[in-house]
């Protein structure tokens, strides 16, 4: 290179370190959560949720439980110092690995432990929901082993529980993990019932504040959204306010179909293709899409 | 960690380890087809497909023979294996290596090997439909490396001869892949014509008992669907019902576009965006959405 | 192997080989860009754009001028290769290593890293607005983290500079990149104002031919696409025609909408979900789905 | 390429193939025990044999017997397959998965695993002999940690017990490995009593049918070797018969000695550096260096 | 597996569980320097003090200040962390990340970091002895590129700087890395004068309290060990006393010679092959083995 | 860190990169070969030197042209790249591509290529030689899988012929990575016959001007060495003159001799154990060590 080259080579150098010291406030010295750790970890609860489907496939009888709890064990040491760094990124302290940190992320890796028996007991819940509802499914072990809707679940239910006990940032990565693989985009805020069932799944979003009952089924392309929000004084969105749809037990939402706003979508409902609602719906109703297609 | 927490701890893990028996059916030495396995045999049959453009790229006249002999040898060795896991999966014998399933796993993928050179003869025809069908695509080598549709259409095409050779659970794993990666969801046993192309791609469903003609074009988001299916007396769906469109040669369908059920969608018709059609289609129709949108 | 079976399987090999000759008209001894090179030199790129969010984690002030610099000159040396092969890959000296192309390829890369630090204004700017526009958004932290506009965004940055820069089949591969993990496919010839926010994003899909203003925001599955396309007297599409929306600053578009062809939505108009729109639409309209769905 | 280069390439090929047929006598489909297999297999025992100083280092007490188990679950596993290779190699039907063979690995790896015990009460001997024996020994752990002598004595007495269970090539690839690493040669036919310490190491030759009593010291550089064997009458060397020294307890041999041939070294001996012994030598002898060197 | 067989699994992995709790002294929750960590920084401290040889190697005058510092930053990170490993190893409060151990780690590393200049200025001595040393090196770079005297003088002087700040544990796993790669085994505590030159060097042992001058020349399987060492009134062997020898400036020492104990080799003096030593020599002597060979 | 630290550390990587331009003379834009190809076209060529036994273990009769001839292929590709770029660092252009060198690097290539058969053939001897010399081998199979001799061999004949090719360094790489594995150090200059056979091996050093003849059988820690070399008037040692020994066919070396020197090593010579050797042996003697060790 000549010397010009090298110049305007450090000049690059500097501009991309001082902008960053502007508008984008980073801030020496932080430790993020490794988002392969998180990767990780997920891979292993995966294996201790569902065991001889992920991670070691030659599973006996005599070694579940010693592959189990080896897994577990592992899992809550990467927890331990993710959670940690979620903490501290968020007291301000971040990077001096303070005390108080440390103790809340053990008390929540600890806690995170006792509830996992709920959430593989949920998932079996969709897994039997995933194979009842698709008449393409030939077993529940296909549902488990191939099903888009399982993955983005499993994400979800494990991200929930994390975001219940408050940790920040790791939740949404673990949900935006499963929306780049599956296309199914589940805020870890939202509350979902048992026997949850979405099939193909591409496209759907389920927003923060959604509350959704049992025996719910949606198709690919379904969002519950918000409709609109508050602004602050500044105009900026105000944090944290439920919006998004109410959905109650028995309800199926055909492909496409956008609900927005906080609505009550009744016991039962039964919501057409590409239909935009963003009133309640009663129980028991059928909405379909008014217009029909014309010949051109 | 006082002596609760280690009870917690194996109290976690006997739970994990017992739910699995009961409801999620796990049982104990059954070796399931391998991902990374199947993975790796759908990345050396790329290579074997479109030498030089995935794999080994700097392939010569003089080491073609040798390299793509040297694949296929190696996904012959990958598949025997996978196969026979898949079909022991299935006889209720697994784990057991039963002769059997040796043996048919041993013709089935001697009888996909013979299969390889059509399915790379209508991979051919999909890329020149990609080059022809899209202003953007400048060359047939960027059709290849790029689209997502080939992608699609790579697995599709592969995963469709071994669900023809009914090889359980593989062939959907290997188009749930596709799907992973580019958000197109087709089921490995739709039948589709030659020449077909897919634009973008995101969201685009094919059901199971879908027949797709020659020379068809569809966008992102179209949904070829069920439209409802029969339960049986326990009120589970019957599973293996033709329940899917037939689309006709020559036909195109806009992104967005819904079609559900077994109807017929005739010779050359066009189907505009955004439309929902639950009824047969005439030859050389152009069905466009009625509904205007309005200035509010 | 039987004998026929060694016969069969050197008949597959050579009917593979052969038919590579024909009609995929594959050629001897050319290099193709490497995937995983330029993956590679996009995480090194990210890490230099958004130092500690991406790469090394523990940055610290001290260290960031090492960092950035060591980064960015592995970037230069990757990109230079690949660029050259792009080159060479359309020159049609490929695998000649053409010294024509080499020189273009230092001068390319060497135009692109000064415009790096625009990248990161532009980025900076869209991390901002999603800040911004997303209620459920905490921090600015975990929009550069976890959003996946974000992550498209930042390849269709990068993407668009090279495209300027008359580079072959490598923006495409960026962007492509992105599309398989966001589900959000921006074609690297579109042009795209500050402030830029994409919500969720899934299926959204942006035009090689689009100019969009500052400050506009959508949502996922919005399609700006071309509507129908000139062929020529081949019946070929006339490739390169401007056939996309303009769309200009503040302009909101919610989810599902598609709007295609060279139509202008003019300044801050706001256009309702699922909506299918062909037509200019005035500034500051609002137009939503005129037909309301009904009770079935 | 031109024509001829094309020729001079398949020509060596061919030679290639055609010579292994012969001198080599190579015989195709024989699945040879796996290099990777058996390494990993090595590094499990390891970390089972000396929890917390070789695998996962953060093991605690409350995890270590799911560790140990998760992690001897998958050393068994892979033994099974690495000794039936190994046996199948030798019993002339290799490649074809003979049931006996199978039947015997699995009698044979069972066998191993009651001897893992042993084989940990030896090396803490071992680790204690060589913490004794080391002036600059810090601790134990230090040993354990870093000690080329305990790696191959490791190696060796794990090869030791699958020798004895008479599994063909194994043993010697486990010894060879530690060989390549440590410069110290031990056969797996060896036996070896308690307390045994190699200082340093390199060069140490141990051959086939030595015995070493207890509490045992040598040095780097000391060959326990056979003098001379008999031939048989087509004048190749007769297998298997004793032929190397029988050293008793409490011998000390310092560097660079050799012996050599069936003798033996008496309780208590100390064999002085570089001395060449082919005789008996009486328990509690001195030998030394009988030359002193003289100034040139 | 039989029920007799699980038992006698569980009582495997109970026994080694237990045996480690007695004569191991294994005590749970302690956190061992990482191996991998180590050798990690090693290969790049390797390369910040020869850039171009190791590492990255198409560096350039622009490019080396970021390289250099961007791998002495990651190697710093690297170090703080394994030696407060170390150091807590120690102290007895390991795994509790004790705040002393944590501000010695750092002292210690920048003390460490101060002194690489140095390091490199006798390592370039070293090369350059090498060069001149041996007729076959064709270039320094030779020397650098390829010869384990280089490679184990790089990890000796670089561990005795470790060793001099009284880290405890790694020193010694640096040099035992050399040890297993070169068979050259140098203790960490050796003092060793410039330009030192070790050809082939397998066999080579130099020991804790050695003392080597400036420009000595050593071959394949020399000796620099302890005689004999006092023990103390249990019979073991009184650390930390000096015990080896003291080799003057100008030395030479051929292969396979052994000398032993705190002797002195006066100023250029030559020590013939396989020649026995424990007794001062001489300044300027040659010393040769006495005995010659006779035809047997 | 404090400002103070921040100047120590830049001041380290000032020093550490200026002191590289002094005394090693480091040079910016060469690009040595890579240790990581050249390592890789090793372990191809083994396997395609020993198919079955290295890489590939499935191969079989009706593959094994494809994988020899895809893995040469590989090896071809690898070789040309790097011995250009040896090429280039010997001639004084490096990092300029220079065309005489591309052009020099294929011609060299190709006529390795040519050599293969004929190291293979020797390679068959060397793994015959050794299964008869040693009573402990079970068969051909575990020499060439598990001897260090062989290795040590395979790695030495294949640098060779690159030697006699003038490549610079590689041949020099190839058998130092032999000998970090095996402990045996032989100078790819070195000239050895057929049926050589080296046994344990660990501190053997062949020299650069060696010749060696057929049936030659060395022990461990047998030196083949120079005695002494002429200075220039610089005092530098003259490179490149004739100055180790010649040893004659069916000549046996038994372990720690040591023979330095350009002398003769009579046809049928018996060398013992630890003898040194300056001068000619006739043909047909037995040279033993005439001192007897003594009891002290």
């Amino acid at each position: 290179m000549s010397k010009k080259t090298k110049n305007q080579f450090s000049d690059v150098v500097d501009a991309l370190c001082r902008s960053e010291h502007g508008k984008l406030s980073w801030r020496g010295g932080r430790l993020l959560p490794s988002r392969d750790s998180v990767a990780e970890a997920l891979e292993l609860l995966k294996s201790a949720l569902f065991p001889g489907y992920f991670g070691v496939s030659e599973i006996s009888t005599e070694s579940i439980h010693y592959q189990v709890g080896a897994t577990l064990d592992r899992v809550l040491r990467i927890l331990k110092e993710q959670i940690n760094r979620g903490l501290c990124f968020r007291c301000g302290n971040y990077g001096l690995n303070c005390p108080d940190c440390v103790d809340k992320a053990i008390g929540i890796t600890n806690s995170f432990l006792e509830r996992l028996p709920k959430v593989q007991h949920f998932l079996a819940g969709d897994v039997q929901a995933a194979f009842e509802g698709d008449p393409a499914a030939s077993s529940t072990d296909e549902a488990i082993f191939c099903y888009p809707g399982i993955l983005a679940l499993t994400h979800y239910r494990l991200a929930h529980e994390l975001y219940e006990l408050e940790v920040p940032l790791i939740p949404r990565m673990i949900t935006e993990y499963a929306h780049s693989v599956t296309g199914i985009d589940i805020h870890p805020g939202a509350r979902i019932g048992e026997n949850f069932f979405i099939d193909h799944g591409t496209g759907v979003v389920i927003g923060q504040t959604c509350q959704i009952g049992r025996n719910v089924r949606i198709y690919q392309g379904v969002t519950l959204g918000a409709k609109s929000f508050p602004l602050d004084f500044q105009g900026k969105p105000v944090k944290g306010i439920d919006r998004h749809p109410v959905v109650e037990d028995d309800v199926v939402v055909y492909s496409g179909a956008t609900i927005l706003g906080k609505v009550v979508i009744g016991r039962g409902a039964i919501i057409g293709g590409n239909v935009w609602i963003t009133e309640d719906v009663p129980a028991g109703a059928r909405i379909t899409q008014s217009s029909r297609p014309e010949a051109g």
